[in-house]
């Protein structure tokens, strides 16, 4: 179980203030970590990630989205590029530009170790990365393990045990199997 | 909170013994109710009890068809008819028919109160009817709900804590709001 | 070029009387051989007969549904099924029940050797059979194959030329490649 | 009746020279009128015109993409951004930058009169306006109205038939009602 790396970012659209994973803690983070002009992001990446953000109170799950331009930087990378995108598809969550790092790969993307976009990262309530899921993603699994994670927190408050939660591994890193597949 | 009616069936297909509600205590139980002629039911409702019983361990959650023949009884009411659609559709998970009541809808179906088809119903390990959905249900929010009833019954076990879930309303019965909006 | 065998039918829905192809001579017609137990004709088949009724003039193109049955004959053969199914579909346009011929496969089905279902055929306003497609049939292809031949026989109407159509192959009868890929 | 106004470009991509509706007299020429940032035109009008390109032949109807930008000049007017657009989306066909004018609208955009993106224009073969549609437009009717304009100039050639075409009218263009509702 690793703890998520702080998300390192050039700007933020879509919020008065920049969020930081520290000040999230206690909430479960969904981040969809998408490219404008990709084109797999744009059909299911980030509408799944506004279902997320219209199916779960923002007092329980924070849904992020993280610009990571690995390509096409001298277009994508443009925040005047990103705002217009953002406006025309009508997304109103909160939006990181992940911080250029004079390679191809931004900074955050580089410290997930992010195949490519679309990939969607959960990060659970103490702050630890919980699954990193390229390509994509079955909602209703996934609707499973949200509240899997924000679940599990309670049942750590309420009661004494400790959940011995699933080590991140190869290819991604698994919820506990509680009743899934 | 109410406790679920017991099924009543003339036939069972798709297990080798009948199933009772009482035997499946311990599991979620999602019951999709639907007729085969119901164009609904075949375009979603069904589709969506299958990614269920392939989402979920069949430990945890039972999924159960429940065919609820309310009109063209002649034709539906069949049991040869129930099996040739099992068949073409591919529909391997258990199915009752509900039972005949000498009225439009039958015994099952009555007792739910259910206003059509395809209706979904989930149902918690104590035997507990906590939803019932006419129509179309999301995929997210119903992943959620279903691992909502899944680690309710886990915390009960593991703590004292005991959660106060929602009454049964007008309209349906609803899961409580574990971070679900 | 082969002349599109005669329809042989045991009941018609949806129309005061049985349609024959010599009747309809003139018209193109578009006949949609399916099964109502047939999850592929549920789903594309029976919906493309419709918008293809929805799209063209009934004066020019004639849109028939034809029921195939050659399994689960006690189900899908009882004429009150199939009324029941109609019913449910909101299906509107005539349908001619396949004569049983006493062994799977109907008769009218049998004389035009069909893979199974859903299969589109095609038959040009002369009454020879043009376009014979099992499975799934992309709509803005079709669309063109519809018109030209609505077109082919007024261009004959009009001048002298004698298009040679394609011959049917096997696998199925093509229309000629009048800007066809 | 009105002939389509020529194109006026500022650059051309996917195309080793630039073209011409005078060239291109003898063809149908669909003409997809976009923006890269509108979500309608990546949804459905961009896939439509490439389902176009890969049904006719290039001898009989030839697809072009025409780059509208009337807004978000700054981020959607730069080639490059169009350029990483086309290769991320696989967009092969030729595409014309429309010209921009000064105000909003750019210059062909304005002397067609075009509504918004995403309008599809058809022009038949004598290099006259047949279609304008703004929004979804349906692959049947659209597969027959292509075929219609083939076929019809195929008419004039071999006959001395004058087709009367139907003029333009409020809304747009129509083809004759040639069969089609």
């Amino acid at each position: 179980m690793i703890v998520a790396p702080e998300l390192m970012t050039s700007h933020w659209l879509n919020t008065e203030q920049p969020l930081t994973l520290r000040d999230l803690r206690g909430k479960v983070v969904a981040i969809e970590a998408f490219q404008m002009l990709c084109p797999g992001c744009v059909s299911h990446g980030l509408p799944q990630a506004r279902r997320i953000a219209d199916t779960f109170s923002p007092d329980d799950v924070a849904v992020i989205g993280l610009h990571c331009v690995f390509e096409h930087h001298d277009v994508q990378g443009r925040r005047e590029a990103l705002e217009a995108f953002l406006h025309e598809y009508r997304i109103g969550f909160p939006i990181a530009m992940d911080a250029p790092s004079g390679r191809d790969v931004p900074k955050t993307m580089a410290a997930y170790e992010l195949r490519g976009t679309p990939t969607l990262l959960l990060i659970d309530r103490k702050g630890r990365l919980r699954k990193k899921a390229f390509g994509s993603v079955d909602d209703l699994a996934l609707g499973a393990e949200i509240m899997g994670l924000l679940q599990e927190a309670r049942l750590q408050e309420d009661g004494e045990s400790d959940l011995e939660p699933s080590a991140c591994e190869e290819g991604g890193c698994l919820v506990p199997s509680n009743g899934m597949r």
